[in-house]
């Protein structure tokens, strides 16, 4: 059963190729909500040919206001109200997304779509949370504002323990369901119950790390990526490129790597790849090289994350 | 031989489908230019896909303002000058349009593109010529300013009559070629030759009508459309749907063939197909029987025009 599903919408870098879009990332969580990271052109297309519920989409979270990573968000928003979408959709950005989406629209994105829109100039640090998870974001060194977002799932209780229970007679039935909800009880005694006298240690939820364009600088990058379940990078360039890739403030494959390695990742998935010719394959090794565990992404790649699998790690 | 090519990128109705993008048309002319007509969003996806090649892109015809139409030019605009093309792109488009594009790219449109952009306001009557051709364009009635457009290639000059240029005694060579060219030269015994002493009848070029959303006027429309080799009309609603089109300023397949009909127009290709279900195949058997030349367009679907059949027909 999958908890989180991950798909790659557009993997291309700055222009379309045959085979890949411009950027997207969508992400369903466990209670049926998607959170769209960028919105290359063509993202709706993307969403139908991968069967992602686009009325199911909450939050899109945008890295930075280049048009590759963009231009398919006023498609997108259009399309939700012409399906006449009625709950409401939040939009982050770095700052500038709410004048640019404003002058746009105009007056339309006032009262103009079927559904309510917020939109939300962000900075690094946190962006905002829901019921079981938040979302931090941390920028990169790009020729604009640009944001990296992680999605953390917040600590689960432990897991409840019959025996336990039992010994400290405490009555099957609703006072074991509210210790699983992390509220005290009475025992049949009236001592009582705190929760964590029945539960095990508390469980660490899924980290995905959904890294934008840029170069990530090891010591802010590496923190904030620790111990991510799933991370996804750029790798605009290969290592015959690393003086371009400085020049224009983008990433090689080897170098995000080693930001895997270094944050102890678990899995790295490799994306924003160039038209140039030829590199593909050299990015793919030159990354597996500081570490085996990453590929480049394609469009329609998909990445299921299982809770159970989390719970045996 | 193929003189004109005529390119489906995109055959849907305000949202995409699986298997139809978002509005767009492109038409490759004798000399190797290459008109577009809308720009939905995913154009330069479909461009690509149906190797069109978008350098050769002279000038781009929008419709109307309504984002299945247009929202596909940000993208293709930027891509455009990330290949770094240099040779001049004019936009026509309603009024608005100009307006439109300055205030998405702001100053960037002056001088931060790599190839001059001119935004040309039109209004209906005529839009521009060029050699061999002129673009008229014709309102529709529809919920904004919509036009439909006509390529309308110039006459050309009639075939040479080699035995006639024997009779009146003009020397093989620079002036025969003179005369194909359409000027005058003096013969053998000094007399002035005029070409139309010497050539046929004149010849007439193709007509192609793109006819964009909108209700077709038979008065104003049959008169535009007359004769067209290919027209190309809307195609949003089937009959069941008919006081619907009325209301939402869009058309039947039935009007759009007896407008056809009416123009005498060689073939009728219907476009901007609705998602909704079912109704496709009504959709083609509703026109068919008033106009039987009349097909559903799809993506990817290529008209090639020969000047051989032309002149033959």
């Amino acid at each position: 059963m999958t908890t989180i599903r991950i798909v790659f919408l557009g993997t291309s870098a700055s222009v379309p190729q045959k085979n890949r879009f411009l950027s997207g990332l969508a992400m369903q969580i466990e209670n049926g909500d998607v959170l769209l990271f960028d919105c290359g052109e063509g993202t709706q297309y993307q969403i139908m040919k991968y069967k992602v519920n686009f009325q199911k989409i909450v939050k899109i979270f945008l890295s930075h206001l280049h048009g590759d990573h963009i231009y398919g968000i006023f498609g997108l928003l259009s399309t939700m109200n012409l399906a006449e979408r009625s709950n409401p959709l939040k939009i982050y950005g770095p700052p500038g997304t709410k004048m640019l989406l404003e002058r746009f629209f105009g007056e339309k994105l006032e009262n103009g779509f079927s559904y309510p829109i917020v939109i939300l100039d962000t900075e690094e640090g946190f962006v905002c949370e829901d019921e079981g998870y938040q979302i931090v974001a941390k920028r990169t060194i790009h020729s604009v504002y640009t944001l990296s977002y992680a999605y953390i799932e917040k600590d689960r209780l432990g897991h409840f323990d019959i025996k336990k229970a039992k010994e400290l007679n405490v009555k099957k039935g609703t006072k074991w369901q509210q210790l699983q909800k992390g509220k005290s009880v009475l025992s049949e005694e009236n001592k009582v119950i705190l929760p964590e006298m029945i539960l095990g240690p508390k469980r660490r939820g899924f980290k995905i790390v959904i890294g934008s364009d840029g170069i990530y600088q090891e010591e802010d990058f590496v923190p904030f990526a620790m111990g991510a379940d799933v991370l996804v990078l750029e790798a605009t360039f290969s290592d015959i490129n690393e003086s371009k890739a400085k020049e224009k403030h983008h990433s090689t494959s080897r170098w995000s790597a080693i930001i895997a390695r270094k944050a102890k990742a678990k899995k790295l998935y490799l994306t924003h790849i160039s038209p140039r010719l030829d590199e593909e394959d050299n990015l793919e090794k030159q990354a597996q090289e500081e570490f085996p565990d990453a590929i480049i992404a394609y469009d329609g790649l998909e990445i299921h994350l299982n809770r159970k699998d989390l719970d045996k790690g």
